[in-house]
């Protein structure tokens, strides 16, 4: 049995997942804490991420996406993920699984069986011990975006809509493993209803600030 | 129903499939060919073929580069060899699903179970009509691979003997669709076999010279 926990972070993109996560490694310094960014994250997971976020890459069919997503995936579980948590560390995931379900099946309509069969196979039985979902409007998303966006940033709203409703969709079919936090209020609490939620993990599990 | 053909070639490294498909180019010219190398054949899927072939990724996992072969033969699949059957073509596979199973399977031990539902995922139920496995000793392989060998090549005999049997396993389950030659003898006989045995294929299906 795993000694560590593995948390993964959900989202529309511009929800503040990555602000959080910033957030949450000043919060939870002295913790053991490994950082997973799907869909990369290792040398080869990386050169994955970089075909599926190039923006010439418009040919890339769904269904091949999907596979390229558990590849990188597949590498990252086997070559961190898992070690890690053999380890005893926490490793927070941004992103992880439910992004599969969330953008390639509700946002792309590709077969939500084949998705989770695909899931199966890549994860190996790796699943998050817990799942903060920074639920948001797709418009306020939308606003909060600056810069250039890539490939899968530029859907529109609708297809982010979507993606989000397939969010809720499994928040409530796996209501003991998903957070659903309200990602439309102020940062400051959002970050304290995930530090809360993380923290109560944490002693319900026996951590300690230097427990590594 | 597809109006086309469908024809893979498999065989170890070394086993002469370059030299026969150049070979059956020539004779099959005035038909509609279309080649297909896996795992390239795609923009999408020679940028995958990149990260598989090059020897410095030497720490991927075998079952990130199964799902890394299947994405490549999910994008070729939907971009070039379902349309092509859709339009009466001929389509000559360099290397299909078959080589997941004899590589990653029995070369590398990777669970076939998880190999052929992988398989099952990615052709989404394009298959081959017909198959040519070219049976060849490992030693005689080796002795006719010249010049700079890549990753995949770079595995030893032990491992080619072991794709050998995979393969040999494979053309025993499915009697029907594989026709084994014995690529040990001269190229001249080795072609001779092949193109008998795909002239009876394109006769039986009514198929003429120029009939695209």
């Amino acid at each position: 049995m795993s000694k560590g926990l593995f948390i993964s972070l959900e989202g529309i993109d511009g929800s503040g997942k990555t602000t959080l996560i910033q957030h949450l490694n000043r919060v939870l310094e002295g913790y053991p804490l490994v950082n997973i960014r799907e869909p990369g994250g290792t040398a080869i997971s990386e050169k994955i991420r970089e075909i599926l976020l190039n923006v010439d890459n418009h040919q890339i069919t769904p269904r091949t996406e999907a596979f390229l997503y558990a590849a990188a995936r597949s590498q990252v579980v086997e070559q961190l993920i898992r070690p890690s948590l053999e380890q005893g560390k926490i490793v927070l995931a941004d992103r992880y699984l439910d992004s599969t379900i969330a953008y390639q099946g509700y946002g792309r309509g590709v077969d939500l069986e084949f998705l989770h069969t695909l899931n199966y196979l890549c994860t190996a039985g790796t699943l998050p011990d817990a799942t903060i979902l920074l639920d948001l409007e797709p418009a306020l998303g939308e606003a909060r975006r600056h810069g250039k966006a890539d490939r899968l940033e530029k859907e529109g709203r609708e297809f982010q809509a979507r993606v989000r409703q397939g969010y809720l969709q499994l928040a409530r079919q796996e209501a003991e493993r998903f957070h659903v936090i309200d990602a439309s209020r102020a940062f400051d609490d959002v970050a304290h209803d995930a530090v809360e939620y993380l923290q109560k993990i944490l002693v319900s599990r026996g951590w300690k600030p230097d427990a590594g």
